[in-house]
């Protein structure tokens, strides 16, 4: 609990002066005033983030956390727990959608094995952060102890203080891995939301009218059984959220508190950012929301924490992807700051 | 008329068998099925189109084409009419909002001078495409002559002939650059679809309450005047049309001609693709529409299409930063397609 009360206290603030200077450069540029839409608030707030004008986000990395959940017991996915892990070789490999997609962004995916049940071989190249081999089944219990929330929470934290050690990153994506993790993350949105798990659930890896009722009755169950406290995130993440999603959370207070820009995936990864922001509203200031996953629950998320998606492409799939196509959006933001000529720099009469 | 007339009995299919192939290795790729939601038609649409599965888009080209409009007169922009001039030497120069995002795509900026009401130098490094220098007022009578409006079209068709013969583009985008240019577009739609102006009509360059009045009221005028034929795609480019719409049309026959896929920008390439769809309903096989403008008017071309854009950023811009954005993203999904490891690939069970 230390580190994570720590982490918290180093949130800082972005510079407001220079994300004023971005807003009036953009102003300024010689094309009609806003017309670059959301693209210039979001280059102005990562300027702000930065704290100079001319941006560069050249270290890019995915962190995608993998973890299971005892919840598949219910039958909530299509898949079973094994491709988990399977998954997990498939990204170190450099084969997955994730692996595709940040190649083409140009960032590197790292893997982190939060609460895999799966023994990998030490010298495998993820952040080996086993908290536990997966989840308990919340239907039944507690998902986890508050303790085992916590580490999960400071697994993302340390795995920042990490990547900032061996050279620091210029921008953080998260991405997930864990087969069931959208029921978790529903009941994380239905917990601290209040509203209903039928008008939240989506259909995850594409289960059908049946599993869709059984993964909605279990997201009931875990709520109505385990009473999470919405106004005490870690007792929300410990009762039905999962291993990953706490590392997920982590990721982003840990990002927030070294000034590292963090773009949040899908319905998972932003289930671990809500978890953050509910523990660190400051952490908010540093958090980009990438996509619009065709999950109903993220739309929710979205809504709670005031952050509007940059793209809606119909994703659903998690492992970073949408976070992977919005860095490069991102990237192209920072030039249409820094690279666009103003009016007075290339000899044209404003319109104002 | 007849480098038109050619060049529409051009114009093929795209391989509808490796277009299938592309969709079934989508669905074996070790993600559930249809999770790269709108990405995965897309990719399949592009190996279609080059005949394999394994597309590359090297060399990618915006041609953003410029021309001057009479209606300006009628107080229809914000910007005087010199601006698209000093534009186009915005765009040589590199400075301009399209040049920054064509950069960060990896695509190249040509521009195409079709009919600005000014002379460059003749060694400017732009396509010189002059039909005349500016249209009428369209509010007076037609925007140009039947003759002229095939000029336009024949200009856009000869700049992808020379493009080709340079060094065969892998992808071509549209942009355009036009003080004034969102009222003929919009006069285009208007005329197309018989719907209202006061429908269709959005605030270009951002003029006020006042200026959207003058606005409307000039495309009434132009259509209830000139009454341009919705059977006739030549007779509505002459009478309501510009010049750089002509040739944005041109560009998309002459691209689907030589097989190339074409991305439209905004409000006026679409107005563009428009006019090249219904002269040459086959050239929409080749045709993506990258973003979705503020413009009201852009939302009816695209149904007129059976178009979906991609990304709706809140642009409003043109000079093609639509299409360079959405560059970026058709060849993330080139990648999807090749890159994504099977199931059988990766040795992971499919669920199905």
């Amino acid at each position: 609990m230390k580190l994570l009360n720590d982490t918290i206290a180093k949130i800082g603030k972005p510079n407001a002066e220079v994300e004023l200077a971005a807003l009036e450069r953009l102003r300024n540029q010689a094309r009609p005033a806003g017309s670059l839409g959301v693209m210039e608030p979001l280059s102005a707030r990562l300027a702000g983030i930065a704290g100079k004008i001319d941006v560069r986000l050249n270290r890019k990395i995915i962190v995608t956390c993998a973890g299971d959940h005892g919840v598949v017991e219910e039958g909530v996915s299509l898949f079973p727990q094994e491709v988990t892990s399977q998954m997990v070789y498939n990204f170190v490999n450099g084969g997955a959608s994730v692996s595709v997609l940040a190649r083409h962004a140009g960032a590197e995916v790292r893997v982190a094995d939060i609460g895999v049940n799966f023994d990998f071989e030490p010298d495998l190249p993820v952040f080996h952060k086993k908290v536990r081999k997966g989840t308990d089944n919340f239907t039944k219990g507690p998902a986890m102890s508050r303790d085992e929330a916590v580490a999960s929470i400071e697994a993302g934290i340390s795995i920042v203080k990490e990547l900032v050690a061996e050279n620091r990153p210029d921008m953080i994506g998260t991405g997930d891995m864990g087969i069931g993790n959208t029921t978790p993350s529903t009941a994380i949105i239905a917990a601290f939301s209040g509203l209903l798990a039928a008008d939240l659930t989506g259909r995850g890896t594409g289960i059908d009218d049946d599993g869709l009722k059984l993964k909605i009755k279990a997201i009931e169950k875990g709520i109505e059984l385990n009473q999470p406290d919405p106004s005490d995130a870690i007792d929300v993440l410990a009762k039905v959220g999962g291993l990953e999603i706490g590392a997920l959370g982590g990721l982003v207070i840990g990002a927030a508190a070294y000034g590292i820009p963090v773009v949040c995936d899908g319905l998972i990864s932003t289930a671990g950012a809500l978890i953050a922001c509910e523990l660190a509203p400051a952490a908010r200031a540093y958090l980009f929301a990438s996509h619009r996953s065709q999950e109903v629950g993220h739309l929710f998320m979205h809504k709670r924490m005031g952050l509007d998606p940059l793209i809606d492409l119909a994703f659903r799939l998690g492992e970073g992807t949408g976070a992977a196509v919005a860095m490069e959006l991102l990237d192209a933001a920072t030039r249409i700051l820094a690279d666009i000529k103003t009016f007075e720099e290339v000899g044209i009469a404003d319109s104002n």
